[in-house]
């Protein structure tokens, strides 16, 4: 690959094992146990020095390894306000694909809630919870929960349907096609499949000198 | 050791921490989120790539290193029917013991379920539910769940009691001494050991390349 | 470091994730799943091989590494009576620090519990739970399940309020001041920060050739 002149390298995956699962087990970048206004930052995974899982099985399971220490950034309950405080949106240089296919990702309702071509990070919504990272996208709206992963331990809202590593993915359910609804975005069968990790395929971002590489599972 | 011209090498073992526990945290060959119809595969383990465990810790904790990938086999909720679609019955060589020694190892009630001298892999019940490995044994009737262990996250008779590493091998307790009951199988202290795991003596059984040692603690 | 005469080598560190949390996901130390009286070992990590965690992030999460083998110690629920059979109590050689001030980090309701300028290994309580390591202190009473650590799966009194790897340290709550709370002892955001590690500054102890070392973050 040639994105920035050099090569990239894969410090961190995000795979969510149970799409109806609400911060359980496995929800390694969220909380694993329940939401809880308590712990604002959940597990503290975006800014601690924990690591975990292997390269070989990052779709299989979440994988953090020391790379990932460069990109570090606070992801907690309450600290900021949606858009006032939403961290740094990174432009994508594509090598394969455009920002028109990363919105193709996306089902019809969600499209008007980011602008493509972009990861972020650290965005809030309107209740105030942090998600950790958008993946292609920049959100416009703050709704973020419906297409950006990770984040701390508490959201607010209906309680606790948003919490887990793929936050409110599930919110119109798992087999519709075009809600806020996991299908769209990364389990054909409806959450019955062997868990879901979102990679964007062929996308390199930079930032920190760190990269992560994100691909959609189709 | 001698078996089959060469040595063999561990590469998993499935260690059940809690046998009170359905489906729990450390019921990594199964499910740690409690039984659920939408998880057919629960956490996937039999057949993805996740690592975990370690070699010296293998008779305390789960285990799965790269050398088990080799075998992978899918173990799903519904992919089947018992004895129909069961997985191959792959007759042991033995080095030390044989198949009466591994028959007494079960208890009366168990024995005319299975012949011993063999591993079986992906069996089925009478309810659909996928059970990953016997050990010593390939069952004759369709209710393995008291003697296979490991398997998918959805075990729907009297759900959960079925669910977990082992299956139900507790299904009339845990203290009695003949009956489908833990303490034949593993533990002698009715379940409040450390926990056991299911390794038969000096039996080397080889499939794709692959070995699974397994020892029954006493 | 010149503690006896040599350094020292970080072989655990206990970590509390969820101070909320009763036995749940993070308590390595104790039990994971609940407190169970049929599970009087916990997870049994205070006496098998089982490995987890890495050095870096010692103070973010629980950490084993098998140098802490040669300190084994049985820690387990009924086994004992306080004080007759509790373990060890070792004597610190300060490098840096001295008892008085060790003293001075446990509020002053706890301080007539205990003799400073010690760590003491599995220690009992009056309804007879073990805890593993006192940090710090030699307990003089038998209530040492508001500064002492670790321990096995059951701990009767008010159950589960007792259970977890730091055991009772929020019986009067999170952010009280001088009571048996949190607060004096570790997080000083009353529960709400990431977790606490207690490791005591610049104590070396040395048990059986390995050594544990401690600090209490503030």
């Amino acid at each position: 690959m040639t994105t920035a002149g050099g090569g990239w390298t894969l410090v961190a995956s995000v795979h969510e094992n149970n799409m109806y699962g609400k911060c359980t087990v496995g929800d390694r970048w969220s909380s694993e146990q329940g939401r809880n206004a308590n712990r604002p930052d959940g597990e503290g995974t975006w800014a601690n020095r924990v690591t975990f899982g292997t390269a070989e099985a990052a779709t299989s399971d979440d994988y953090k390894n020391p790379g990932y220490f460069d990109i570090k950034f606070p992801v907690r309950f309450g600290i900021g306000t949606c858009k006032i405080d939403n961290g740094p949106a990174i432009p994508i240089v594509y090598d394969t694909g455009n920002a028109d296919y990363t919105r193709s990702l996306y089902g019809p309702i969600l499209r008007p809630h980011f602008e493509p071509g972009f990861i972020t990070f650290r965005v809030f919504n309107n209740e105030k919870p942090a998600m950790a990272i958008c993946s292609g996208t920049k959100p416009t709206v703050c709704d973020p929960e419906h297409f950006c992963i990770g984040g701390g331990g508490h959201f607010p809202q209906e309680a606790p349907r948003q919490c887990g590593d793929f936050t409110s993915f599930d919110w119109d359910g798992y087999v519709s096609a075009e809600g806020y609804d996991v299908s769209d975005r990364c389990d054909p069968q409806g959450g019955r499949g062997p868990g879901c990790t979102v990679r964007v395929p062929i996308i390199s971002r930079r930032l920190c000198g760190a990269e992560i590489k994100e691909e959609k599972q189709r």
